[in-house]
């Protein structure tokens, strides 16, 4: 009874909303948001990942995609209800647009839109095989020179960058490039992925041994290929390496391995791409209309250039090469570094037998594990959450729907919760001497992983070491190395036979500046961040990622990457981008972000 | 309100069976059958496969069982509703034992009995990890010495077989074996598969490159790890085969490629095995306590010692060996056999040009593919079925909900349904000469299959090139081989390049003949078949198909295999039944199969 006043209510809603927008009324449309209100769009209205805050904003996008978008058909998506909390009233919505699916979710407050999130689902006469539609697997007749599965595999294979150009080509083949790659293949889109390593998956088994996700299992599924019931609750990366391999296979991805791609320029007039590539030994060019950067949003290592590093006769590396802790038992260890890498691999050395210091220049956020898992990505993704009829695509539209300027505030309690939880942890931890700080408006991990990518470590049990003391903790910044030790600023001298650079990384821009030129790296400008104001995330704000998963400054190129669970979201969206435009579907960019930062 | 009504006569029906079971009272529990009863147990109450028909043989099993087997808490299962039609109410229901969960389903006649299935999915203390009891994946705290998931895999695998025996060793490594060693894995059985071939998938790969499944996807699923949205309804050979080299891989089975059972001998005191196996050239003495083949319900080449085999200066080989049409352009082929490989190996010959005569020695069951898609494995398993809430879980239970007594009279309206919407096409067969038949009884298909494993053709495209005279057919038995030719019985002279021999297999015990001893084959006999007393499936009747998933007069002796369905559904029976020996809890065989045939 309750739901069907509140499907009511919202059916109402959507018919009013949706009439202005037919009738192209924008101000009546627009008076239909709160004074306080976002619409979030993932390319159904904007061909754009962007989130309008405020009626300006709103009037503005309508203004000029109005025209173009016709959508039409709004109502609470089938097999729905909405749902009334508190004066909220929101549901799950679907319409359509004169070239696409839609849905979406909405929140009313006082009966008009608090947020809004509009995603395309997929574009009309072009959706994707699966189900009932997917591919029957045999010719219908057997035919004179028809050909069997693996001929026409072999074929494409074997064509695809020499007979035949790809449409787009995607640098770097880890979980992002190989998710994207299966949604492409799905799309039609001929797609062919470089990868510097020999095999998929390679890009996880050459990192530290003991590494593994630190995202439950729930939040990590692939694209179409969930992993199986047994499958562990933190990959171990060989697992996940393992698994990447088959998927890309399994998927039937044109998958270059031992491939490096040395140079690209873009051609304007053509629109198209030259990328000289080396395919373990052959240089092949190829020509694609679009160029992804799948090369990790966190690869590009940044490695502290301070003085004597030349002298030191140990051991010494980023962390992102460190060969695991074979061979360091007995040696003094120092790690300069307090994230996840640093805590990893400090953890591995004390466990392998080493001496080891970690140095911590800057406070450093510390969750737990489990209370993360619990309170945090479990109230989406975990079996609980699934018992709860929340799908995993249902979760990362929830997750979708909370537009980024609310975000600190959704996510503030979750970490206030968890410092009264683990106060003698932390108290511990402060005891120790090590520095713990929750992100500057105290908001936790995540913002300060969309803000930063830097910043924090998920306990799994290196923070009891550095408590017991196992790892000793020096606070403070480094000033030179010597032949065998590093010196910090207070001269202390930490004698060390093995040095590790747990520094960081670079933006994903970098890439584009070895690959094709500073000109145009500067021109897209920096990769990752919100624009916060906050530590390592300068203003202006942006109110979406920067650059990630949507159209750059740089005609046909894009960027693509985040966690597993970004990855199989905006892959998605990403994906529908470039199919639009390997069909000649008009893709009017609304808001095309400008750039204010280089790096 | 009309299910309330079911589910209370259902309740109330369980609450006095469940009491009388409780009570020890067999009579009463007897009288609550139906005098046209059926009783099929999967494991739960017989550690057996068995049916029992009418209230002897249930109150027989109960006289041997019940006082072990101590069933109780007799309820509807969780989430289902009892249904009523036409005075038949059926359900799912839930109850336990002593050891173990069960699950089962129910039809009442009149208030009573008809037909009762009971299965085991769990033994007590021995559940599958997974979901919200799956690994953690990484150690709780890295302690010294403490080993990643990749060293922990890597020791699993230098050991077992060497310095640690396995529990279990599979015999081929097909899909069966691999399905079967998934689950063993799950329930930490340790089991070693070895198959001939290099690679898993590589008996597969090796086929005639035209084989695609005849059964659709969604009956075809493996366990744990289902096929995506996206796979193609008909997987061709080369696809399925990647697909269980990646499954073998992800599921971490100890799968020993390129390896042969040499020998096999049983110690009756130790009940332990020896079994001699070269891997690679290395020669291997392994000693499990279970040996279980799975070299294939149909792997056993039947080639007829035909005169003049060693003059034919051609091409000769069993459909089992046969290449692929590739160099038979142009020649002539004659191929010997009309059920499914021989039609699939002249499709492909005329497509690639070869000149191609079928000798048909018998009549065979041939249907569409698309109506028995449809009209029979598509009632339980399709998207439609999906749609309907009918998972592949739920589907193979509804199968086996069925006793083999029954299943001819509901499987023959399927059947004839078929007949009439396809008239015309059956016309035109006639028409071409092909001898057309629909097993003894008219039943079709599957009742072929399970009687006999042969004499049917699933037609996906063959047909009509036999109707179109593209595959010359004719019908007779062989006389003999000349130097360049095929004589029948009638003297037609078939001149030939290429002489196929699609003329079938051998019983399964062949293989423990080869491999064990001519005695012990003969001891457990005959392999697969039901008894039926039609041709090729000689009387006695059974009720279930002989040795397969079950105890054999040999101890530590199994068979298992079929197709992908009857695999994904028996392995779970048969690993529960490894794993309770195992663990050594009590397994009383109930009504070992005597036998009655050699082979």
């Amino acid at each position: 009874m309750l739901e069907k006043t509140s499907n009511k209510k919202l059916s109402d809603f959507l018919d009013r909303f949706g009439g202005a927008l037919q009738a192209r009324d924008i101000e009546t449309a627009a008076s239909l948001f709160h004074d306080d209100c976002y619409w979030r769009d993932l390319v159904i209205f904007t061909w754009n990942i962007k989130t309008m805050e405020g009626r300006d904003d709103i009037r503005d996008m309508l203004t000029n995609q109005l025209d173009v978008t016709k959508p039409l058909g709004w109502a609470i998506a089938e097999g729905e209800d909405a749902v009334e909390t508190d004066g909220l009233l929101e549901g799950w919505i679907r319409f359509e647009t004169e070239v696409a699916r839609g849905f979406g979710h909405i929140r009313l407050k006082d009966g008009r839109i608090w947020t809004l999130l509009t995603t395309m689902v997929e574009l009309k006469g072009h959706e994707e095989p699966a189900g009932s539609t997917r591919p029957l697997g045999i010719p219908d007749r057997p035919e004179k020179g028809g050909r069997t599965w693996k001929e026409e595999r072999d074929a494409e294979a074997a064509e695809l960058g020499h007979s035949k150009q790809p449409y787009c080509l995607i640098i770097g083949g880890g979980q992002g490039a190989i998710g994207l790659g299966a949604r492409l293949k799905q799309l039609g889109v001929p797609t062919i992925i470089v990868e510097k390593n020999e095999r998929a998956g390679d890009s996880w088994r050459k990192r530290y041994k003991s590494l593994c996700l630190h995202d439950p299992v729930w939040y990590d599924h692939m694209p179409y290929l969930p992993f199986p019931a047994n499958w562990p609750v933190f990959s171990p990366k060989d697992k996940i390496g393992d698994w990447l391999e088959m998927y890309a296979k399994v998927m039937e991805l044109n998958y270059w391995g031992s491939t490096e791609a040395k140079s690209a320029a873009y051609d304007e007039e053509k629109g198209e791409w030259t990328v000289l590539v080396d395919r373990a030994g052959e240089k092949i060019t190829l020509r694609p209309k679009q160029l992804v950067f799948a090369t990790g949003m966190a690869s590009k290592p940044i490695v502290p250039n301070l003085p004597g590093r030349d002298l030191f006769k140990g051991d010494q590396h980023h962390s992102s090469r460190h060969p695991g802790p074979e061979g360091y038992a007995g040696k003094r260890a120092v790690v300069i570094g307090s994230n996840t890498s640093a805590h990893d691999i400090c953890a591995a050395l004390w466990a392998a037998g080493a001496d080891v210091t970690m140095v911590q220049r800057s406070a450093t956020h510390v969750v737990r594990s489990e209370p993360l898992t619990e309170l945090a990505t479990g109230v989406l993704y975990s079996e609980r959450a699934l018992a709860a009829g929340i799908t995993t695509e249902k979760a990362d539209l929830i997750s979708a729907s909370v537009p980024y300027r609310l975000m600190p505030e959704f996510q503030k309690p979750v970490y206030d919760k968890i410092r009264a939880l683990d106060a003698g942890f932390y108290a511990a931890l402060d005891q120790a001497g090590f520095l713990l700080d929750w992100g500057e408006d105290e908001s936790g991990l995540f913002m300060k992983y969309m803000r930063r990518g830097s910043g924090y470590y998920i306990d799994v049990g290196a923070s009891r070491m550095i408590i017991d003391g196992k790892i000793k903790l020096k606070v403070g910044q480094v000033d030179h190395l010597t032949e065998q030790s590093v010196v910090l600023a207070d001269r202390t001298e930490l004698p060390a036979d093995l040095v590790v650079y747990a520094t960081g990384y670079g933006s994903m821009n970098g890439w584009v500046a070895d690959l094709v030129s500073n000109e145009v790296a500067d021109r897209v400008g920096r990769v990752w961040g919100l624009g916060s104001g906050t530590a390592k995330d300068p203003g202006p704000w942006e109110g979406e990622p920067r650059n990630m998963w949507k159209p750059t400054q740089q005609p046909g190129l894009w960027f693509h990457g985040g966690n597993l669970h970004q990855s199989r979201h905006n892959s998605h969206f990403l994906a529908l981008q470039l199919k639009a435009r390997m069909e000649g579907i008009q893709t009017p960019v609304y808001g095309l972000q400008e750039v204010h930062h280089l790096s």
